[in-house]
């Protein structure tokens, strides 16, 4: 594996920044790493850690020299951190990130980016129950898929070279335009989100001590974090408002079918939604 | 551990009646386990991996003599095969079930038996996502939740000993009314899983490229069999149509909170969510 980069600088250096430093150091992606983080002890342990070459608290120093800036904050910061930095990127820099929603940040870092310096919106879909450098792990990206954002005003030899990084550890790169990304991802990823929420909040007390594991299982995503969750869906409000009517329409049709005593379309509806997710994950049936 | 019963006949020998079969032999819980199954090759391979003693075709036959009768068939069979044996139940026989829901079973089980048969409705809380005899495992039952739901009509003794049957093979046993436990697992059960199917219905073609673990396990129940959960929907309409009224009631207000943008009222709204599933399972947070 050859070098992409000469010096790639990650901001945020936890699970997903973490993983991609040592996925980037591993196979020697780039000459140094350097990473940026807001507390000396995840500096500390990130060079502990083999994640980064070198660490700094100050993010202007840091992205110094840089040939790739890899914003990979919660995504509340990032295009905070972005403004921030921007005077201080050399020129043929390539900024990129992790945020989970797309067409906000692109807009905003587009323009808040110097002449010579060029954003590639990306979105890796992976994570982990586990949070923080120290749930770092080199295979997280390892057969996930990562979206990237460019729009028509994205150079293409730097799109190239940042699906090149995540090729090359080992993640899927799809392309899709920002706008569409929200749209999809409202359904795939905020709109479960949201139902999971929901199903918790409509338990009451009791129901706590009847519980099974699909229901544990239905729901594990509604124990994420509050703060990034409001980020999410307050940045992609337009998409996740028509995911959630979409999923309002077809509750109200199964609730028809269910309250007409209509066993046929109830089976219809059903073996659907079955078909679907037994062709997405073939192994993971389930009964309860 | 001393015998419960002194003939247990199990109706049924998939996951569920299998699990049962294995635990009560194990356990010595029983002087004899027999097993009614519809196929000639589920009861030699029952026989073959030691959850019965003896086998038949014949549920008449099978129930002959015994002092349990577990119908541990798929919940749409139960009521017909109760009606269907229930001529050849001896005097003291006492009769209970492993179905989802109870309202309908129970009552229409305690119009069927003859005098001195007496049933006791039951739900162990406990799956798996592979079925039939062979995914039945002796350990299936241990640390889940049995609910027992008898009436006002069913003699204590009757319940006791179903109960200890249950507690035996290491379930924690609770006891509701019919109606209770119908309301109660239409929330935690019958809705979830009605939720995962219609967040599969929502996902166009292109989305299955675009999905993570978070989709993947909040859906991973909709692939339960659609037979099956018409029989659990259907026969819980009532209750299920309410708990979909307070989950819709309940996603209106997120929706109009992410529609507003009103930030803390959504803080608000998922950090309630969160702490109740977090206290449910402390274990299994989750960020995506």
């Amino acid at each position: 594996m050859s070098e992409i980069f000469e010096r790639v600088t990650i901001v945020g250096v936890g699970l997903i920044g973490g993983s991609l430093g040592l996925a980037v150091r591993r196979g020697t992606l780039a000459r140094t790493v350097v990473g940026v983080g807001h507390r000396q002890v995840s500096i500390d342990r990130a060079l502990e850690m083999g994640v980064i070459d070198e660490g700094t608290l100050d993010a202007a120093e840091g992205v110094k020299d840089a040939d790739l800036v890899v914003l990979a904050t919660a995504i509340g910061l990032i295009t905070a951190i972005g403004e921030q930095i921007a005077p201080a990127l050399k020129s043929g820099c390539i900024v990129t990130d992790v945020g989970s929603t797309k067409s906000q940040i692109v807009r905003r870092m587009t323009s808040v980016l110097p002449a010579g310096v060029h954003f590639v919106g990306a979105h890796p879909i992976a994570g982990s129950e586990k949070r923080g450098i120290d749930a770092a792990e080199t295979d997280l990206f390892r057969d996930t898929t990562c979206v990237l954002t460019p729009t028509d005003a994205t150079p293409p030899d730097a799109v190239d070279r940042v699906r090149k990084l995540w090729e090359a550890v080992g993640a899927r790169v799809s392309m899709l335009d920002p706008e569409e990304h929200d749209t999809i991802l409202a359904r795939t990823s905020h709109l479960p989100h949201a139902m999971a929420a929901m199903l918790i909040a409509t338990l009451t007390d009791v129901d706590g001590r009847f519980v099974g594991t699909g229901i544990r299982d239905t729901t594990r995503v509604a124990s994420g974090d509050v703060n990034i969750w409001c980020d999410i869906l307050l940045s992609n409000r337009e998409a996740f408002l028509q995911a959630v009517d979409g999923f309002s329409g077809r509750l109200d049709a199964l609730r028809r079918a269910v309250d007409t005593a209509d066993r046929s379309a109830l089976a219809e509806i059903l073996a659907r939604a079955k078909t679907r997710r037994d062709g997405l994950w073939p192994d993971g049936s389930a009964v309860e």
